[in-house]
């Protein structure tokens, strides 16, 4: 087991080096802009298909809709660098909510965010699995298990830290850059030698008949997907090598102006070219058939698509397990998301979101039309949160806040007016955000609840006195008359100023347990032996009856009562199938009792 | 949970009431023959299966086929008779085989065996599962699932207790053999009153071309799967009411002789009408529609036979757990198979065999075909050795041996034959057996070893000396400086004539170290406290390495050493993942180390 793990993961590292596990912001860019970088692959289809339902004339409106997404793009942005440097210990929209609106408005964002971030990995592995499905037809039909095999392996690169995946992640998420680079510059060389002629179905401006401001809207809200995973890198700035803010604000602005230039340049050769969405082929798919025609670069185009849909699922691996450390550490997590594993990261998130993609997999049979205006609602409803939050943050900070928030304002604006269309025109499929939400919001607080009332009791008075008691009764548990009570019967001797033998007899068969009692006083004649009867075959209710009585009378005469339980330790562990695990459920019974200790005793098999 | 358990499988049984939950010989029947008896839904189909490949003239040698068929019957159930009185613990093959020709062909038996209860379970289920699909075309494609729930049934009623599952059990089985008789009956009678022409291909003696004995072998072997499940009630005599020995004889000659009238019945029918087998319909069905016409019996017939199919699983469930039972009484299996659980089922084996059948219904999609001559194999091996050992038997115990063994003889020859037919026509399907059995075999034997050195190990000499020791080592575990800690450090002081208390600090943060250290000092002050440091973010690796320290110390001055753990046991279950499970790990992995006790000091919190 521990050799399988070393080999999976590598061997454990130090705290102490934890800063050579930095990013850089090239290795950051990588790691946490996949799935910003990604959603260009459908970014621009997304507003298309909703435009054509009125008619391929309607394609125009895909320009200036895709403008107001470049006004969001850069508030977003702008409201992000802003937040990096005020929150450098990261934390994104949590943090930036929490601190300004209140712990309510926090966890709202936090719990969207967590949530998002499992849809970030299910959609973006289940596209992925898509692409390498129609790229190999054997594979049909075996989609949601081979986006299950990509979790697994995100989830292996993940735990063997930071860096390495990093140095993973590079290859396709620069390749995926390089190829979507070359194919707008050839498409637009190709428009400006007037190679390729004007071929849009309507000129810009023309006004089509039918259009309403309803369509419009639902575009543009399907269009604004393309928009999430910006936030990732907000959440991830202690991951930066210092100055972490300075690398983080600087890689996100690099990843914002790939993404504006990648979305709108895809968006004008799709007009320029007067593609319209089929249902068979990706509008990418089209374009870059239309750009490179049907050679080897398309091919790469369409390998490296798949790659980057395929590995955007690492945004979501590097920003959730740091949100989960951050709601753990104000109490509205389990402790647990705290500890850092072997290699550094947070190993307990890591895994928890892995389960959560999962399940959002199966659930759902990978079928991402269902998942994305999911997976938006959860997005804008952080970003809105976090930007209200930031406008309140420099209006309390005083003079010059409407310059300082300007930018913020905006997005706000833009967010809020997304959830309302998401909330008009999709609520068929955003009503499950609104159960899932209140129950975590719940959880939060049962869970903050607990911790306060954990620390209220612990908390020391000023004057500490010790007790001390007049003695100790001992009860060991005894199966057979055996080598092995002889060691825990020593113990019982030493510790305590008042032993007993205790056995369960699980037989009717009154013959061997006489057998027992004699043999017993013969070998032990010094200590006190009590024979218990189960009629149900449980030996544990028996034994907490009788311990619950002699601890009654030893808290009498002030004694402590020590349960002492044998266990049996072979000598390789799968032989500890063969022998009952008594001492396992026992502790845990017994420990819902006051005033009784239980003790291990370990008796070690040699052969 | 507690709850759940008990309205699934009832309240639990007082051993005292084991009496009360055995069989009469009308139960008894219901719960061990649904196996034997199902199978001629198939018997005669796979003889007539391969007769047909040479050609429709062929089927007349279903008819001799059959009558070597009930031949085998015939020395199978006196054979078994014998076996039965003569092993009234039950266990049938195993322990006939282990007596007479030695353990290991004992454990080939057994081990035979434990794999064909699960393949007979996957068998006749996915059986059940098809036939239920077949009625209701909307579930076709969810056989697995199907399958899968009417497992999770099937032993759930188990754990209910057997006397619930025969009451159940005996609407579908005395069903099922009312409408067999019926449509033998009424059978025979159409071609009595010569309702029904004589309409076979060809009669009883002509000689087909092209026939071989190879394909007159084969036809057999796979006829003979017939009687897989006849050796089921001298497996479960133990179940059966007083004299156990003379009611399980007789209800297996009830049985046997149902099953070969059926047989016999169902194969002359299918000769006499000139029924060929067609791929999308069953013989038996074709026979159906012969005999009752395409009427409310039909239909009857059709759902009589789906229900037994799904039910014979359950002879598979009455005979697994009393066979490891024994296997584990002997000491080859693990001593768990001998717990009764709550309702005085063996839970283990129940449990066990639920999950081996899942497991293959899993791996093999529910195709029977490929099952069963793997199934084949698997019981006429323990059918083989069973009647040798009987002939053993007979011949040690002198006087009349030949007349006693004449049937064993028969027996063992025509199971055999039928082996080496296997192994020639069949080694592509059978070959799986080939490997399993040795790893089975393997693992016997290692936990019969693990068994008896342990045994070894244990034993007490005649002369006991108990130890003194001089003292008691306490190291307390530390973490904040709470409430938590008092009672811990108190109990400590009540064992210990040297306490010391410890803390794991994982933080570099030197601040926060002596920030508890000194605190420490104030509140206890007369408590020794060590502080460990951990590089590697692991509490387990430092305190072992300290406990061992002073455990060693501790030894040369012939002090005891323990490691006493706190434990927070919050008011609610579910809030045990909102603290650290230190103190299992800790258990677990101190439990390695010789010469160290583990306690559990519990502090409950009320709040």
């Amino acid at each position: 087991m521990e050799n399988l793990k070393r080999w999976l993961i590598g061997k454990p590292l130090k705290s102490a080096e934890n800063d050579e596990q930095k990013l850089t912001k090239f290795a950051a860019l990588a790691l946490l802009s996949s799935d910003a970088l990604s959603s260009i692959a459908y970014g621009t289809e997304q507003i298309v298909l909703v435009l054509v339902t009125l008619s391929a004339a309607a394609i125009w409106y895909s320009l200036p809709i895709a403008a107001v997404v470049i006004v969001l793009l850069v508030s977003l942005t702008l409201s992000y660098r802003q937040i990096i440097h005020a929150y450098p210990q990261g934390g994104g929209a949590y943090v930036v909510s929490s601190e300004n609106l209140g712990k309510h408005a926090g966890l709202i964002a936090g719990g969207s965010l967590l949530v998002d971030y499992m849809l970030t990995v299910a959609v973006s592995v289940s596209s992925g699995a898509e692409a390498i499905t129609s790229a190999i037809p054997a594979l049909y039909g075996k989609q949601v298990i081979i986006s299950i095999v990509i979790v697994l392996l995100i989830t292996l690169l993940n735990l063997r830290g930071l860096r390495e995946s990093a140095t993973f992640l590079m290859v396709p998420v620069y390749t995926f850059i390089a190829i979507i680079v070359l194919l707008i510059a050839t498409g637009l060389i190709k428009i400006l030698t007037g190679t390729v002629p004007f071929q849009a179905t309507e000129t810009v401006g023309t006004v089509v008949p039918g259009i309403t401001i309803a369509l419009l809207l639902r575009a543009f809200s399907s269009g604004s997907s393309s928009l999430t995973g910006v936030e990732a890198i907000s959440n991830a700035v202690p991951f930066f090598k210092k100055p972490r803010a300075k690398n983080a604000a600087g890689t996100l602005t690099i990843m914002a102006t790939i993404l504006g230039f990648f979305f709108v340049g895809i968006t004008f050769i799709n007009y320029w070219y007067g593609i319209v969405p089929k249902s068979e082929v990706t509008v990418l798919s089209q374009i870059g058939e239309a750009v490179f025609g049907h050679g080897v670069m398309y091919y790469v185009l369409q390998f490296a698509t798949a790659l980057i849909l395929a590995v955007a699922a690492n945004t979501g691996f590097s920003a959730f397990p740091v949100l989960a450390y951050n709601l753990s550490k104000d109490k509205y997590m389990p402790h647990m998301y705290q500890n850092r594993g072997d290699r550094l990261g947070y190993s307990n998130g890591i895994l928890t979101l892995a389960a959560g993609s999962i399940l959002l997999l199966i659930i759902f049979q990978g079928s991402t039309e269902r998942l994305i205006p999911l997976y938006s609602i959860g997005v804008f409803i952080p970003f809105a949160l976090s930007q209200t939050g930031m406008v309140i943050k420099w209006y309390k900070e005083g003079k010059g806040w409407l310059k300082h928030s300007l930018a913020n304002i905006v997005g706000a604006f833009i967010s809020y007016s997304i959830i309302v269309i998401l909330f008009v025109y999709r609520l068929p499929d955003i009503w499950p955000f609104f159960i899932i939400m209140p129950i975590l919001l719940f959880i939060f607080y049962k869970i903050h609840d607990h911790y306060i009332k954990v620390a209220e009791q612990l908390r020391l008075e000023d004057e500490v006195k010790l007790h001390t008691y007049e003695g100790n009764t001992v009860i060991v548990l005894i199966g057979n008359v055996t080598k092995a009570n002889i060691g825990a019967l020593n113990y019982a001797r030493s510790i305590g100023d008042n032993v007993i033998a205790m056995h369960v007899s699980l037989d009717e068969d009154e013959q061997k347990e006489k057998e027992i009692a004699s043999e017993f006083k013969v070998k032990f004649p010094d200590v006190r032996l009590s024979i218990l009867h189960s009629a149900y075959r449980s030996i544990e209710t028996p034994i907490i009856r009788y311990v619950d009585m002699v601890s009654k009378e030893a808290l009498k005469r002030n004694f402590t009562t020590t349960v002492i339980v044998p266990q049996f330790v072979p000598r390789r562990r799968w032989q500890n199938i063969l022998h009952n695990q008594t001492n396992l459920r026992l502790n845990f019974r017994l420990s819902w009792r006051e005033h009784i200790i239980v003790s291990t005793y370990s008796y070690h098999l040699k052969k």
